[in-house]
């Protein structure tokens, strides 16, 4: 008997080898075959399931976390995984929980921030999780100023300890993921006080919770923060308060890679360059650009699917109603987000190469390519971040009503997704860092320094200035020199723009302050052409298949014009293109989306993702949503019983005219 | 003692009266004071509390609606509330309930389909419920295609009855709210069928439950639909599916208002004339928007106050840091959203006029004004609950980390409020509907057909295609004549282009879909145009109070030039500004913002929301924020007990290295 597929004739359309495609959406064969199995592994192990999810209570869903982290951790010791499968496998079971912290935060804070020694002493503890951490360096009254915290590390060299101590109620940690109920040690970041001078924030490795009965050590006010947006979500994470009342440490859990205090209590910097902490940065903002591209394809994956299932309208003689994927307006929205998703693709596997170069170029001591690196990922952090967010809930409204419902996937996605616009930077604050470094450029063009990697273009900024795009039809805008050169113009003009009026203020800060909000727009010019850039790049490669390049070169073309058309008023604005060719590249892109049309279900089925991972009804393989809708509907609590709790206190009283009577 | 107020220093700087402005807010004094009255009634009252309610299980959660919902109904009886008091309290109590559709949408489909002398039957019952009813029209496989619906009513004149069946799965009953568990009547659309003849969708009256026990009648399945994006928000309404399996009810309960059924199986019209359906339509359209300027206000009011409270970097000499109010990039995201909750109330009282204009003209059979009326409202409806929906989570994201809190209010205020861009009509599909209007505007001008109320602009549309701006500094866009004709010639110069545009295909509903991105874009103009022209009349009338005058002055223009900069494109692509012009906006804008911000605390203060009915920590009254987030985070369940559950199966275990012979 064949597999019951309503995608059957859909996947039939499809132009190019689908294989192909899941291959180069994966990077690699080898990450293919890779994560194909570690979400295999996860999808057909009952202990992973989380279809239940959204229904379970606060704690049963916290206990569910506890138990599937430790299942996950049992597999991992009994399939000998590697670091990168397990990290593989913890991402398919795709609910946040403290491990997360342990291994992505915990972990690389004392990498990255420990003397030899002190790695030596905790990293094999951390490594088997005989301790379990966290990273606790928000505080309920300081997020992005993390040079505003209050929590202090004040040195007594009188017993060679550090006394942390919370002051005042906002220094509470507020938020650490981790935290409120499982970790047993925390980094924890305070402002140093050496012989009553303030030394600015540093790391200290703070044992929280005892390690044979998990009771908080003395001194030590540990907690959860409460619940969380949406059902399910990270509602399974244990976000946590915590406060010092005077906790002794020893001095040596100080992390003094970068500086030290001594026995006596002098505050040394090592020679150790500062600059190793934007490494770090660079690979964490590095993950998160990858995650994103991620977590659109999930959410587009689901919209597809269900607008090719969903009909609507345009019934004729009695015949089926029109697919909504057929509508000019569905693919009008959906097709930018599809084309994006491959967009973040490509540039967070180029950002894994930058963090490699990066990473070779500090081992050599050259730092010259790190603030633009640093400014190029925290601006597509940024980017990545704020557009998938958006589209989360884009893509739930495209599936119509149903998409409401916790079963289409989309509302537990966007409730998990959305805090990634806040943490690491929030996306705003990262905008403006890089606004900040496109004026330095910029106004550094005159002292002949010349603006390297993504900010070279900076440098033809004479040309890009007067420059005229040579569009005359609408088949023009499919070159990418044309594509490339509009995108370069605008973002160069913008910049330029926000120096000249920056000029015209005295103080220079002020003028950043008053002109922020043009600032931002620059910023994300900047951005998107990088996002433009490394996609036309990534043509230029080895892409396997004619077909798979010609659908790539499609998306291509469907992401940078729907950009320009979102943003046209830049474009016209710093005259980059008339309105005449702002409309050739409309008339384009409605072009394009029906290139796009018959190959959709085939590129997302390119993401290679398990029923159990999309976790979504309305975007289900075989496409059999509504029998799954009718038959999931009756698992609710509320349909254990015919008649509800309640009716005969509540209702029924309404009903029979008793309700001046009755005790509510 | 003093009452503690963080925010009244802020409070100090209002320009002008507060009480001016919470009469102007509310429409009246009479109205202010009765929604004043209600709304401090249901605050309160403990029943009323809904600080818990993310917390409850579903089961929970549904059990508290059906006391909440009985105790209401409990106090307007004690209370002898008049039909609109009863409502204001129904909406302060804030909890979605099976009693919004019966009030709500029952009892107005057998008031305006149903006979006299089946409403002399039926109302009476229903207002004193003693039946308890819903209305039953989406079903799973379709929503916006109304005349799509699947159930059938087939007359058996044998009986005198319907025959009400579901033929598929497709067509049960779906999401109908006070369905799943509650209602024991419904208003049921299906095809009405005699003689084997198919008359399209009608109303029907069914009856779903006993009214002894509560159960299913014979042949009917009933039963509640599953979990709803969010915790809290809508799982507290047993939106509901419905199958029916030969249902018979007697022929007298279909709804014969507008058509009839003979005993004989004769499908009749009767000479009421059907548009009255779209006078209802042009009702409930007007309540959404003027529930959509409420939703708006109440997360601008939660991120105005936590912006004033909150302060991030900036810090001088060891002083206090920068309160997040006073940058430029939060200004510029919220003070617009500050000028559209206004907006969008001025335009939902406007659009409360045209209903009542519309309904006089129905009663002297003048139906000229109802096409433009009717696309008003559907455009007014689309575009407001859209920008509520995105603005809300802009509010959240606005108040950094925290926002992400259950207790910010925000998520269960976004979770709750979404809906709404998809019921009474898809954002979308409303839209078309309104460029389609638009398109038979233009079409007719060469007829000599005189456009009316708000597309009578159209009728100028010779002058408004060639007219100039006539802005040469930035205070010339202060001119509300200036902002007019800058919005008019734009909305007019989108919908001649799509018009030309349609003329090139020979088919016009091929044109219509192939255009339908750019449709919607003419279409969202001319909408805008109508919200930013109803401001501005509004100024012109009786507002009391110069300052209060002024400050409604700046929100105006708030609101219109953050439009013009956010369509940039549109108004310079269109020709109807140069760029420099619009930079000039841009500016005047950043001047606007600083004149908003010593009255912004006043400015939501002005719209009189109780901490109860706002809901949120953040945005409370006396802005102790902190302390409230703090005591509020030991609530959670989580922190009952130090030790978590789960800690000796799937802490420990991993701890002390036994996880691999654990039992998980």
């Amino acid at each position: 008997m064949e597999a019951l597929d309503y995608h059957a004739e859909e996947r039939r359309k499809a132009e190019f080898n689908l294989e192909e495609m899941k291959i180069v959406w994966a990077g690699s064969r080898r990450n293919y075959e890779l994560s194909d199995r570690m979400a295999r592994i996860v999808a057909s192990d009952p202990v992973f399931r989380k279809d239940n999810r959204t229904m379970l209570t606060r704690k049963d869903l916290f206990k569910d976390t506890l138990r599937k982290a430790a299942h996950a951790w049992k597999r991992i010791i009994d399939l000998h995984l590697s670091e990168e499968e397990s990290n593989m496998l913890r991402s398919y079971v795709d609910q946040p929980a403290f491990t997360d912290l342990h291994w992505g935060m915990f972990i690389p804070a004392i990498k990255g921030q420990g003397t030899n020694e002190q790695q030596e002493k905790w990293l094999p503890m951390a490594y088997k999780m005989q301790i379990i951490g966290c990273y606790a360096q928000t505080e309920l009254g300081h997020g992005s100023n993390v040079q505003g915290l209050e929590t202090t590390a004040t040195f007594d060299p009188q017993t060679d300890e550090f006394d942390i101590h919370s002051p005042t109620l906002t220094s509470s940690k507020w938020w650490p993921g981790g935290l409120g109920k499982v970790s047993t040690h925390a980094v924890v970041y305070a402002r140093l006080i050496t012989s009553g001078q303030d030394h600015g924030v540093h790391g200290f490795i703070v044992q929280l919770r005892s390690l044979d009965d998990h009771l908080p050590l003395p001194g030590i006010t540990v907690g959860d923060i409460g619940m969380k947006f949406g059902s399910g979500a990270y509602n399974s994470m244990d976000n946590g308060l915590l406060r010092f009342d005077h906790v002794r440490i020893p001095r040596n859990q100080m992390l003094m890679r970068v500086s030290q205090v001594t026995k006596e209590g002098k505050f040394v910097q090592s020679d150790v360059p500062r600059q190793l902490v934007y490494g770090t940065m660079v690979y964490v903002r590095q993950t998160i650009v990858s995650d994103a591209s991620c977590a659109l394809a999930r959410a587009v994956c689901i919209a597809t699917r269900y607008s090719a299932v969903r009909r609507q309208f345009g019934s004729q003689n009695g015949g089926p109603e029109t697919q909504v994927i057929d509508y000019k307006t569905q693919q009008s929205r959906l097709f930018p987000l599809l084309a994006s998703a491959y967009a973040f693709r490509f540039v967070g596997e180029w950002l894994k190469w930058l963090y490699t170069d990066v990473t070779q170029r500090l081992q050599a001591n050259d730092f010259s390519t790190l603030p633009e690196s640093h400014a190029c990922t925290a601006g597509l952090k940024s980017m990545t971040t704020s557009v998938t967010a958006d589209a989360i809930e884009e893509c739930r409204k495209l599936c119509g009503g149903h998409g409401y419902l916790s079963n289409s996937g989309l509302p537990e996605l966007f409730a998990v997704y959305i805090p990634t616009c806040t943490y690491e930077g929030d996306n705003v604050v990262l905008l403006l860092q890089v606004a900040r470094f496109l004026m330095k450029t910029v106004s550094q063009l005159g002292l002949g320094k010349k603006p390297v990697g993504t900010t070279a273009y900076i440098g033809r900024a004479e040309h890009l200035m007067q420059c005229c795009c040579e569009v005359e039809k609408a088949e023009d805008w499919l070159k990418p020199s044309v594509i490339l050169e509009a995108f370069e113009a605008r973002a160069v003009r913008m910049s330029v723009t926000c120096a000249k009026s920056l000029a015209k203020f005295s103080n220079p800060e002020d003028g950043f302050a008053e002109l922020s909000a043009d600032l931002l727009e620059a910023a994300l010019a900047h951005c998107q052409l990088i996002v433009v850039s490394k996609f036309l790049e990534k043509l230029q490669k080895d892409i396997p298949g004619k077909e798979v390049k010609r659908q790539l070169e499609i998306l291509c073309n469907v992401y940078a014009l729907h950009l320009l058309h979102k943003h046209l008023g830049d474009f016209v604005a710093t005259g980059c293109i008339t309105p005449k060719q702002g409309a050739l590249a409309n008339e384009q892109l409605r072009l394009l989306f029906a290139q796009v049309r018959p190959n959709a279900i085939a590129l997302v089925d390119a993401f290679n993702y398990t029923d159990h991972y999309l976790g979504s009804i309305l975007g289900c393989y075989d496409g059999n949503v509504y029998q799954k809708l009718y038959q999931d509907a009756w698992k609710d609590p509320l349909n254990d019983t015919v008649v509800p709790d309640g009716y005969l206190e509540y209702i029924r009283p309404i009903l029979k005219q008793h309700i001046r009577t009755a005790r509510l």
